[in-house]
This record gives structure tokens, C-alpha cells and sequence, in this order.
């Protein structure tokens, strides 16, 4: 019988860490590895052909197809969730639901936004780019100009610097990997590098920063260092192969892969070149908290190595026992994610996880690890370990240096930034998923 | 003067084939090498801060931020076009703006769509996929269970064995890129590996083909070698992160990398293991013409290497000489890219293109190659190489073999299939561009 030998193999993978969390090679040796899973019903021949007896969808022709596709409507609910739905005069925030996505990057539709004044309307024939200040030669851009230059494309995150505030908070927070983790999204970007334009517009040696300046209401404007400027900074006009997204700076914006997303200037009209920065409002201000020893936590620019567990994760529910897959993701503004640790037994012991190739520097990595749940009380969570030999640390070591909050911070608070610990789920016997501190 | 640089730096570009490409190496250069492009307007510092008087977006708070983002309404056009728009009863077509986009991979809602029957309304809840026949242990599987296997995620290109017919013709058609080369598109593919489930099932030794229903009104079905099956074919849950389209088979399909679009069955709901080849509809006639010898052109699964320039092509004009960047895509199911070649002759003289880092296997690359246009007739061509030795043939080798057609070939109709041979685009004196043979 072939339950027999599936269920022999099943018993034969090597257990890696406590409550069941199978060695990632088991990914190599086949289906028959997770055989026992028992996800399929067994069914005679016979009975298995039943199961197509035809459904109404079947009966006759469908629908049209759409010049602009959208997903099925059984789908719904794979939406951002919005803080401000109204549009009161205050911020947005658009989370990704990555519990409810998989692969290794963003769909446009569901990437992130945090707007300061709403979303600007803005006609790409009438919106010029200007680089001017401390350079040779000022120039002004037109979008068909920028198009005529060398592209590049790269996978790259970015993140809000207030991105998973809500584990500064004393409790955990009951809440999805959306509403902890929803302000990083990843994609590839098309677009001229900031570098090639600099080349022409000729530099003043004295340049060290850059001002980048949004076309939105409000002009957001944020300091960039040349070195960044010349390293990989990009003047991106295509988000995933499409036109930016209106949220995300459409016509174009500066990205900066790694850092700080409120730094990607969204809708940039104008880049000066200067010798000081320009201590805006965003960062002399709401990036600029004070820590507990009284100096403040100004120009860090990095989003540094994190990852966060979504499948399984609060909101989805496990369906009995049995063979799961652990699944995340990982990123680091220092390179490429080297190695991911999972833990089913609240950190006490971990497997290495397997990693979804290719991983890129400074994007997301999918990581995967086999896992056979007992039925039992379970706490998964994962570490990620960058290229550069950065770890992420423990919540203990972050709130030591920065302090913690009695209630859900707000992202423009103190200490409620830059949180790349650990994230805690647990998983209760009824096979719900809680967010816990472990 | 930071211009006599540029320009010196501009004329001291490698020359790397006629009609003005430059040697892909320029890109290393950084900027100035493109300066003299000249593509931004020069202004005194002053005016270029006049630049910056606000346009009408800046000036108040922009709209809601919605929950499912949507492009731009300045980006309308970028839409598939349908063959079909009335829904009438017959074969939906619903093709990729390749010349409209960018970067590596399509976007969903522009992933190319062939329908027979329009798109079926599925309800994933009472969808089941079944695998029987020749099994150990016959299985339905719900997409519950499907989603607890381990995933996979691969970039992976799909083509239709249609695609780019109407380059069979005897007269050159005047249509962009989308027209020609529209039905095929890129994407993250992420879901459970189809050899996963039939380690689960068992397979009976005699097993050596399976056949691939889908619960479309005509339940399309393919067969499929029990090699590809085993090899890298996979059950598809998820379409660059979000849950498949419904035009691209929600909610699950199968996919072979790399094989004829046809077989890669939507809305898959039965996967049956067998000794021969059903001779389904899409296998006995549609995809198996009569050649010139009289023998059936059948079961040619591999789309073979390919390439086309999509900037500039058709649809797109050229705003005066100077700076332009040549750029395409191009694919094979035989792996990786490894080489494309450029002309701006008409094929007398070639460059090699630079390809966007990394190269998936069986997946678009990006080729781009710098070029200056120097206001005259000139004709591009791009030429491709895959990692197993091919490479494309000319039209005229095809033709030879495969016969011609008076007028537009319908895609069922002989021999307009797997046509991939070179596009030429005609660069005319006003900056137009048309597809033309050469």
C-alpha cells in the first residue's frame, strides 16, 4: 500500500528543532516526503471521478475578458487596509496583507503607501524633473527625456522607518503580519540611475547632500548623501514592468534601495545639490525621536536585516494537525539575506530554513521550512542573518536601547521606529494564530 | 565647460556596430557617456528653479488612497487589446502592451489571455483538483489542502504556439509589437510541484502520459509526458504574489515552463495518468497543422528561443537624433538566455547587448544596447542565443520550411505557429516606426 511506505518516509524525516520543525532538505527528497501530510482525501478511482461532476461555472461560456485584468471577486478581502478611508486632513497608510500574498515580491496594487496630503494627479507631459544647486550644468527633465536614457531594473524593498511599531508596545497586539509588518513592500523598479544624470549635470566638489522634493501639496522633501546619490540611488518610472503606481510617486520617484522609505521621494520634482543638509521636517523632526539616554536617533537611514513569518500567521487558521509549511520573508539594506533560523518552541531551539533562489541584495527572501504540527501549543518564529554578518536582534536588546510604549505607538512617536526584531505567533490548539511576545 | 567634456566623452564611444550602436561596455561608464544625449534642457540655475513654480496637483491635498491601487488615468492606453470584445462565441484574445511597459516579467492585470469560452466564475472553495488513472491512490485535493504542500516560486514565461503568426505573412503587417508579439508574458509563478503530488498518489509504471482538464465549459485538455510532469511542471497557485487571474486560470492552473501556452491548462480540475496521448482537440487539430511534406506538425511542445525589441518599436516615435537606448526581451524553454545580439542595419552588422542581472531560466531577459540615432532610415533587428546552443532562426529559414501566408494567419490556421525568427523595426526620417522585412 502506498500510505504504508508514505507514512514510513514521512516517520523518516530528520526532525531539525523542537515541536516538529522538519530539516529544509526534506524539499529535495519529493512529495513523498510529506506524503502523510494526508492533505488529499484518498478515494477509489471510481469515487475521485465523481468529484467532476460538472460545477455551474462549467455549464456555459464565462465572462468577458477584461483589457485591464483584475482578480476573481472571491478575492475581496486581498486588499491593503487604510488608516484614514475618509480622507480627513491628516496622513494615509496603506498596509500590504502579507499573510494573504506569497512569492517574493509586492503585486503594484497591493505595495504599501503612507501620503502626508492624499495622492497628487499629476500629467506626465506637464511634470518636469530639475537637478539644480551645486552643479555644473542645471537641467531640466521631461518624462520623455528620462526615457530616452539607459534603464536599469533591479528587485529592491522599501520600508517606513515606522514599520512594525507596533512591537515597541508593552502587550503584543493581537493583530495580522498586515497591521504589524504592512508598511515594506517589494518590487522591481525601472528607471535611470540618479548616478548617469549627475554625470551630466556635472558636480560642485563641495555637493555632500542632496534635497530631494516631492510635486505633492506638502513638497516633502528629505536630505540624501552624495555618497548614496552615487552609489544606487534611481530615478524609477516603472514599478513591476507597469508606470509607478499614482501611490507610490507616479510619474517617478527617488529610490534608494535599503533605506529609509520616507527618504524614496515619491512624485520628485527637483534634486539641489548642497553642502549641509536641509533638517526638514521629516527628518529633524518625525525621524528624529530622542532616545531614553537623551540624544536623538537622527539620519539612520538603514532598514536593517529583518523578517517576519506569514504563513502560518494571525488571520489564517491551521486546519488540524499535520504536515505545514512554514513560509516569510527576509531583507536587508546590507546585501543579500545569507540565512534564515526558524523556531517552533518559542526560540529555545532552530532549523535553518530553506531560502527561494535567486535571492537578491536588498530585497525580500522567501524563506521556507517543512513543519509537522503535533496539535499542541506552538510559538513560531524566525532570525535572519544578512550578508554583511548582521543579526537581527532580540525585542529584550531593542527595547533596552530605545524604551517600549504602553499602547499601539504611533508611527510619529518616540521610541516607535526602525523595530527589526523578532515577531512571535502563536498557535493555540484550535489551530488560531495569536501574536505573542516569547 | 562641463558640455566639451561631455561631448568629447560622447564622440569617444566605441562605435560596436553600423547605423550608430555603441558598445554595450558604455554602460559601465557612468553618465557622461550618454551626455551629449542632450536630452535635458540646459538652463541657468535660476531658470531652472523657475521650473518649480507649482502646477495645479500641488496645490491642495490629492485623493483617497484606495484599497486596491490602480495605474494612473494618464495611463489608459496601457491595456491589452481584445479580439474579442462583445464576447461573441468564439476564442477571446487578450494580448501584452509590450512596447508600453518595462523591466523583466508582465504585470497581471496585462498578462496575455486566450480563452475559448470566456473565464469561468470559480468558487475556490468548491473547486477540486483530482488526480486518477494510473495511480497508486486516486486524490482530490481542495485548495485548502494544496496550500498546507510546499511552495516554489519561479519566474517563468508563457507563450501561445500562435504567438507572433503574423510574421508568417507575405507582406510585412504594420502593427506594434503588442499586435505581433503579444501573446506571451513573464511571471512569478508560485505554487506546489505537480511531481510533489504524484510521489503522493503513486504512479503506475505504464503511466507515460497524463492528460490536463480544466473546468472551463469545454474542459480543455491537454497531454502532457509524464517526463515534463516529473521534470519542472508545477500546480500554480499564485501569479506575482496575488492569487492567479481569473483569465490565467483561478484558481489554480497547470504550468510548464517553457512549454506551448495551450498545455498549460487553466482552471485545472483533473489530472489523469495514462499510457497515450489523448488526441484532444487542441493537440489533433488546432495545434498539429499539415507542413509542406505532408506530415503533421505535433506535439512540439518548446517555445524556442526568441527575441524583440520593444523600445523603440512600433507605436513608439523617436523625438529627434541623438541618445536612444535599444531594449527587448527575449526567452526560450530550452533555459537560460546566454547572448542577444543588436543591428540598427537591417542585420549587415551586429553588437551584443548587455542582459539585465539575473537570468531565469526559461523567463524573460532584458537586453539593452546604447545607441545613437543619427536622424537617418535605419532598421533594428535583435538576434538571441539560450545556454543549450540555439539560436533564432531568420524568417527566410522558416518560410523555407514552414510556408507563408497571403494575409494575417489566423492562429488555428496553417502554418502559423511557433514562429520565431527575427522582428525588424523601420526607423523612418520623422522619428517613425514601422515593422518591416529585412
Amino acid at each position: 500500500m502506498p500510505s504504508n511506505r508514505s507514512t514510513r518516509e514521512w516517520e523518516d524525516l530528520e526532525v531539525a528543532a523542537g515541536n516538529g520543525v522538519l530539516d529544509r532538505r526534506a524539499f529535495f527528497k519529493g512529495g513523498a516526503a510529506f506524503a502523510a501530510a494526508m492533505t488529499g482525501y484518498a478515494l477509489s478511482d471510481s469515487a475521485a471521478a465523481q468529484q467532476l461532476a460538472d460545477d455551474p461555472w462549467s455549464a456555459g461560456a464565462g465572462s468577458l475578458v477584461p483589457a485591464y485584468g483584475v482578480p476573481s471577486r472571491f478575492e475581496k478581502s486581498v486588499a491593503r487596509t487604510l488608516s484614514n478611508p475618509n480622507g480627513e486632513p491628516r496622513t494615509h497608510h496603506a498596509r500590504t496583507p502579507h499573510h494573504l500574498i506569497n512569492g517574493t515580491f509586492t503585486p503594484n496594487a497591493l505595495h504599501f503607501v503612507i501620503s502626508h496630503s492624499g495622492i497628487p494627479d499629476i500629467d506626465p507631459d506637464r511634470h518636469r524633473l530639475v537637478i539644480h544647486g551645486l552643479v555644473r550644468r542645471p537641467l531640466v527633465f521631461t518624462l520623455d527625456a528620462l526615457m530616452r536614457y539607459p534603464m536599469t531594473s533591479r528587485m529592491t524593498f522599501v520600508e517606513c522607518g515606522g514599520n512594525s511599531a507596533p512591537l515597541f508596545s508593552k502587550e503584543p497586539i493581537d493583530a495580522t503580519a498586515q497591521a504589524l509588518h504592512g508598511l515594506v513592500s517589494c518590487s522591481e523598479w525601472t528607471g535611470v540611475m540618479l548616478s548617469t544624470l549627475l554625470e551630466e549635470t556635472g558636480m560642485d566638489p563641495k555637493a555632500k547632500w542632496l534635497i530631494a522634493e516631492g510635486a505633492d501639496s506638502l513638497a516633502l522633501s528629505r536630505s540624501v548623501p552624495m555618497t548614496k546619490a552615487l552609489d544606487d540611488a534611481m530615478i524609477a518610472l516603472y514599478q513591476n514592468g507597469e508606470r509607478i503606481m499614482p501611490g507610490n510617486g507616479y510619474p517617478m520617484r527617488l529610490l534608494l534601495p535599503g533605506w529609509e522609505g520616507n527618504m524614496n521621494v515619491k512624485w520628485l520634482r527637483r534634486i539641489k545639490l548642497v553642502e549641509t543638509p536641509a533638517m526638514s521636517y521629516y527628518e529633524a523632526r518625525t525621524y528624529a525621536p530622542i532616545l531614553p539616554n537623551g540624544k536623538a536617533y537622527q539620519f539612520y537611514f538603514l532598514q536593517e536585516v529583518k523578517s517576519f513569518i506569514t504563513h502560518p500567521s494571525a488571520g489564517l487558521k491551521l486546519n488540524g494537525p499535520g504536515f505545514y509549511e512554514i513560509s516569510g520573508i527576509a531583507y536587508s539594506a546590507n546585501g543579500r539575506i545569507s540565512k534564515v533560523m526558524v523556531s517552533a518552541d518559542g526560540g529555545r531551539s532552530w532549523a535553518e530554513a530553506a531560502l527561494q533562489e535567486p535571492v537578491h541584495a536588498k530585497a525580500f527572501a522567501r524563506f521556507r521550512a517543512p513543519w509537522r504540527w503535533d496539535g499542541g501549543p506552538a510559538i513560531l518564529q524566525s532570525r535572519a542573518w544578512d550578508e554583511a554578518g548582521n543579526v537581527q536582534p532580540t525585542r529584550a536588546q531593542i527595547i533596552a536601547q530605545r524604551g517600549e510604549t504602553k499602547t499601539v505607538p504611533n508611527v510619529a512617536g518616540f521610541p516607535s521606529q526602525h523595530y527589526n526584531g523578532p515577531t512571535s505567533w502563536g498557535i493555540e490548539r484550535t489551530g488560531e494564530v495569536k501574536h505573542v511576545y516569547a
